[in-house]
């Protein structure tokens, strides 16, 4: 019995030992299991990515990738900031644009944008004209942004722009959108930084949201379009986003213009080539994709294909390197789309194809008729006044027609957030600019003034020579439209190119 | 031993009754296991479908189904042949279409079809003006024809009506296609049966074809456009699909139209509010399907939509009860789409929504312009003559637009069958009939004739007593635009309804 005892302590240790040893053996040949971050706190005041990199070093990381340009080609026609590190002028890529933006900074230089990264840095190498409005420029720059307006009240927001960048610690002048805009440091939960947006929200009845909304809104607090208020000396006093009479789920266009037609205090410039004095609309992404897209009702978030999950290491992030999916090989669209990317990227360029075909036809349509307005106004000034009734409705029509032409241009994706949306918006400009045409050319046919058949652009008028440094158009750049019709309706020799 | 064999014995018997017992019981309560169909032979001249319903009874069965109403209010907007019984007319759905199409058949009654069972018979019941055109119109409606019109030459095609009808044996006279236009009475395989067809997908350079290819044409043998070849007398001495110059996957609406603009013996009418002869396109469904839509790009043929597989007791059919998807509650969608019913149901109304919108505004458009051709013409009797520079370009402009919304008019899909392509189509359309409005007014007014800026249209000329039965607008079945902006290009009260 002795012994036995013995034997079985023995056996037994013997069992636990290999079992030790397997579990050992075990462990060291799988892979590394996702671990618990370790909690360090970070500062309520912590601005900058330092901070948060000690715990997130790889979303930090992913992030900090947005620095380096894309591989070149991928994209069809967002070609901005890709390793053949040519600068993609959109004014020579839609020629209509110079035309219809001469007045101001967007008319001078308007480059697709770098990554993330040079948010903030883009605006000191543009043209200064972009920066004229001042501190208010700073909205969507910089995470400092609500701390300033509050410190500094509505000076900053006319503050000379050199002056209103030196208010920003200088450690983090440079910085863009940084970990503060969209986290909390507390548990780092999704949250906005953007009063201005706040505000915008509450006015299509929103304040709770779900973490799949909260994953729109972070990238939307800069991603809308807004509407600096400016007051009678044309100084910046305020911001504001045009959603009054929206919902969520239906900002549609057609009560944004509405709003921007109607209020007097957002007129921020005068279009020159007209002489009116309109509003604006920029990069609308939260309103045309949250519009009754198939990805919006299928209930995709932006993060979901601009910072798919990815594996580093043995942890799964959400990519902070933020881009086109064109650009990452579609590997966003692979996590519902089983098809072949070859398919797929057929499939976008469809869609882009024929939303920029349209946008090339209303974008023309509009200028031709802005041409047609700068000569009833020539002749205005020479005591030949055209019926007020034609005139009165061809200026609505043409305003109807140049906002809807501006929010799908301006909108970054060429159709592809909300495809037949952008067909339906770009459709109505070509008709309202076309129809407010007809009116002027009869207007000034009634007057024995004759419009050329063909209305002649000056194009190179608006596209050379632009801003401090005499930027001149670029061919090269210049999109075609890909079915090939745009000629018929303003023939090459008449564009002035 | 003696009993024990014995014993063996009994036991062994015991047991096989058991196991026959359980395998009949077993089998007894299986559902029905597929069969192989028993192989009866079906004869080289079955146009019927009798011989057939003999060895394939369900797919038979099935087909007869189109025959029945379908369940009332599941489609937005093709809302034909449902319970509520009611004749759903396409022109008092888009009133604009009265009056392009004034001058002809379709202008007189344009009915939402009902199944296709009635393929044939509902050419008895609509306006004989319809079925003007002679045996020609037989083209897609009967398995004979290809036949007949060897048998009795040219002659057949503009052969009287009744006496085309009458060559049909007596008891096949009211049959649409049947089994025979689409499946080879050897092996079941698929197969086309028009000769005019095989001889357009020639000219696009097609002869041999896949099983998933067959599964779109033995439809598209119907469901395409063609014009109809008149002599100098224009009596009807041809059929031909307008696609010279296009490609299988780019049979396009430019290409199209080039052709049938081009080409005088195909002008099958004259529209009688411009005076233009003009030509025709019908339901364009395999032209429009095919140039690259995302389903048609993903391999997706008519058939998995609109004669999915299910199961009739033991057998898994292709089911020929043929109806929009709409209508059988998703049931084909949802084998590739697991979303919810109620979601895919939204998504296809916010595409048709849209496509209905640009519909309405491209074809007010080009009525308005019609309109104005009218007032030219009319001007023109008297003496006064416009800019036949601006008057050429006007015309060609406006047929450009008039063939546009014919595609998409005509075209059964209300734009699902590829959103995008829809948008970009009916954008052109609309750009090119305001820029022909532009110039026509222009041309007027330096001729001191004054159009209104609001062009009254009349509609209600072109909207009540049509044809032998004096058929009315039906005001409650027209169709809003669901954006509400159409008032704004044309005034209701301009309308004339």
């Amino acid at each position: 019995m002795e012994l036995d005892k013995k034997k079985i302590a023995y056996i037994s240790l013997a069992v636990i030992l290999v079992i030790i040893f397997i579990f050992v053996i075990s462990d060291g040949c799988a892979p590394d299991r996702p671990e618990m971050v370790q909690v360090i706190e970070i500062p309520d005041d912590a601005y900058g990515p330092e901070e948060w990199a000690k715990v997130y070093p790889l979303e930090y990381e992913s992030w900090k990738k947005t620095k380096e340009p894309r591989p070149a080609g991928k994209s069809f026609y967002k070609k901005g900031w890709d390793t053949d590190r040519v600068i993609y002028d959109k004014l020579s890529e839609y020629p209509f644009m110079a035309l219809l933006f001469n007045g101001w900074g967007f008319g001078i230089e308007y480059n697709e944008p770098r990554g993330h990264w040079y948010m903030r840095i883009d605006q000191d190498e543009i043209d200064p004209s972009r920066v004229g409005a001042g501190g208010v420029c700073l909205n969507c720059k910089t995470p400092y942004m609500d701390d300033l307006a509050e410190k500094h009240g509505k000076e900053f927001l006319h503050m000379e722009w050199e002056k209103a960048i030196a208010k920003i610690p200088e450690e983090h002048r440079d910085l863009g959108s940084t970990c503060y805009d969209c986290h909390s440091n507390e548990d780092m939960s999704l949250r906005t930084n953007r009063k201005v947006f706040t505000e915008g929200l509450e006015c299509i009845g929103r304040k709770e949201f779900t973490r799949q909304e909260m994953r729109m809104l972070v990238c939307a607090q800069c991603h809308v379009t807004y509407n600096i208020q400016k007051d009678a000396n044309m100084k910046s006093v305020g911001i504001e986003h045009p959603w009054v009479g929206s919902s969520w789920g239906d900002i549609s266009i057609e009560n944004i213009i509405a709003y921007i037609k109607d209020k007097k205090n957002i007129k921020e410039w005068t279009q020159n080539v007209t002489g009116f004095k309109l509003a604006y609309i920029r990069h609308p992404e939260l309103e045309f994709f949250t519009r009754q897209s198939e990805h919006f009702n299928a209930g995709v978030a932006c993060a979901d294909c601009h910072m798919p999950y990815k594996v580093v290491g043995g942890s799964k992030i959400s990519d902070h390197n933020l881009m086109s999916p064109l650009k990452d090989d579609l590997h966003a669209c692979s996590k519902c789309h089983p098809q072949s990317k070859d398919r797929l990227r057929e499939q976008v360029k469809a869609i882009q194809d024929r939303t920029v075909s349209l946008l090339l036809r209303a974008g023309y349509q509009t200028a031709v008729t802005a041409k047609i307005f700068e000569q009833v106004h020539k002749n205005e000034t020479q005591g030949v006044k055209i019926s007020s009734s034609l005139y009165n409705r061809a200026k609505d029509f043409y305003q109807e027609a140049f906002y809807r032409v501006v929010f799908i241009g301006a909108e970054n994706s060429i159709g592809f957030h909300n495809p037949t949306e952008a067909g339906r918006i770009l459709g109505d400009a070509v008709n309202f600019a076309a129809r407010a045409e007809a009116l002027l050319r009869q207007g000034l046919a009634v007057k024995n003034i004759n419009v050329p058949e063909n209305q002649p652009l000056d194009l190179s008028k608006y596209l050379n020579n632009r801003g401090v440094r005499g930027l001149d158009f670029k061919p090269e750049q210049e999109f075609e439209d890909p079915f090939g019709l745009q000629n018929i309706f303003v023939p090459r020799f008449k564009m002035g190119l």
